[in-house]
């Protein structure tokens, strides 16, 4: 609708990497089924999961997000919950998990390899993304897109401060950025707080670390839709090129 | 002296993080000689430490550098060399020399709490540094020298192309340019091969995966220093500002 100021002025549109352009929570989410079972012996599902997401957080400081510190959370949680009564084989293969997930292809999500070109005729795109530095840059040069983006930048957290580094360097104004991500908490609001527009995208799995949080989800400068290949429409819709 | 080239065009002075500005290497090589100890039932010293780096080399791909990696290596080091037969409390130990290193205050080197702010007084600082995202900031934030820095660049291995794309950022040319760090491989020659100029400062410790490591140490665009306050009299007497 012409009538509809959502994201008018937008010249450089910011997408979320894990989750929004690729699959990356499920294999979080396996590998923990795998942690569950086996510490079956001495939690229930539920206690050890909780267990892990406690072992996260008390080390997110130290560890930051991303797989190498994922893996030694769930050394850790398999020594903590068992008592220590863990193998060493399986803190062996615990180990493998975590290879095999930083090994594993990337699997682009429904829509992205059919948008993103078409995007990027009329917009610069930026890449802004958090987790291992390595991984990170290992998944984008894997993904077939990294042609596509004119900047790539990974962060330890993405807060409104970096959004506004970001918008320094790109030498654009707020209201001429719009986010496209999964994550309230990284992709929504703190682009939002920096007066910037933001376009959710939620992922069927939730990460751990994300639950309970919950905000009213309505805002202006927000749009949420259910594939990612529904954005040329929503942005030039609005009134952009 | 007035009539030496070196140097003469600089504005820019890039700075390595770690063995440069403050010591890292140290906690690598105390954390080894535990994991050695740990091991001295199943194999030598030599043997149980070539383990280690055969195993970081193979995993460098998936983990880079950085300590989580390296915590992750010791890990599957025990493991691989006692055959399985190491305690899990030794793995609960490994992990927690991990967590100990990921938090253990910044000492900076001697020679740099002074020469920095001297040096930020006539040319642009840059800090170009590699390994974990989340730690290297961290360790930046917690060194006091964040605010003497105009720009902070977190690398996942530092090339000739990553060097080029910051002198494009910085918007310089790369006789503009001077990189001091204590790593060959890392802070010399990619600089040297970008038409830069490098100031080599040697750690006493050489990171184990730089061993091997050998070229001919003279060209005219590097120089080596035994300690960072020797940078203000070589940069300036080399008829820069």
């Amino acid at each position: 609708m012409n009538d509809d100021p959502f994201a008018a002025d937008v010249t450089v549109i910011g997408f979320d990497g894990d989750d929004t352009l690729w699959h990356s929570e499920d294999k979080f989410a396996s590998a923990q089924e795998w942690l569950v079972d086996l510490l079956a012996a001495y939690a229930t599902d539920a206690d050890a999961l909780a267990r892990l997401q406690q072992i996260e957080t008390r080390n997110r400081e130290l560890y930051g997000y991303g797989i190498k510190g994922f893996t030694l959370c769930m050394i850790e949680t398999a020594i903590e919950v068992s008592k220590g009564d863990v193998a060493v084989s399986d803190v062996e293969r615990l180990l493998a998990t975590g290879r095999e997930m930083l090994a594993r292809p990337v699997e682009l999500l429904a829509g992205v390899a059919e948008t993103l070109p078409l995007l990027a005729d009329s917009y610069r795109l930026a890449l802004v993304t958090k987790g291992d530095l390595v991984n990170q840059e290992s998944k984008i040069a894997r993904s077939g897109l990294a042609g596509l983006f004119e900047t790539v930048t990974i962060l330890s957290e993405k807060t409104s401060d970096s959004y506004l580094e970001l918008f320094r360097r790109l030498k654009i104004e707020p209201e001429q950025f719009v986010m496209v991500g999964n994550s309230e908490a990284s992709d929504v609001w703190p682009v939002i707080a920096a007066q910037g527009w933001a376009v959710l995208v939620p992922y069927p799995l939730t990460s751990m670390h994300e639950t309970g949080f919950s905000r009213d989800l309505s805002s202006p400068r927000l749009r949420t839709v259910a594939c990612i290949d529904e954005l040329p429409a929503l942005v030039s819709g609005a009134g952009g090129s």
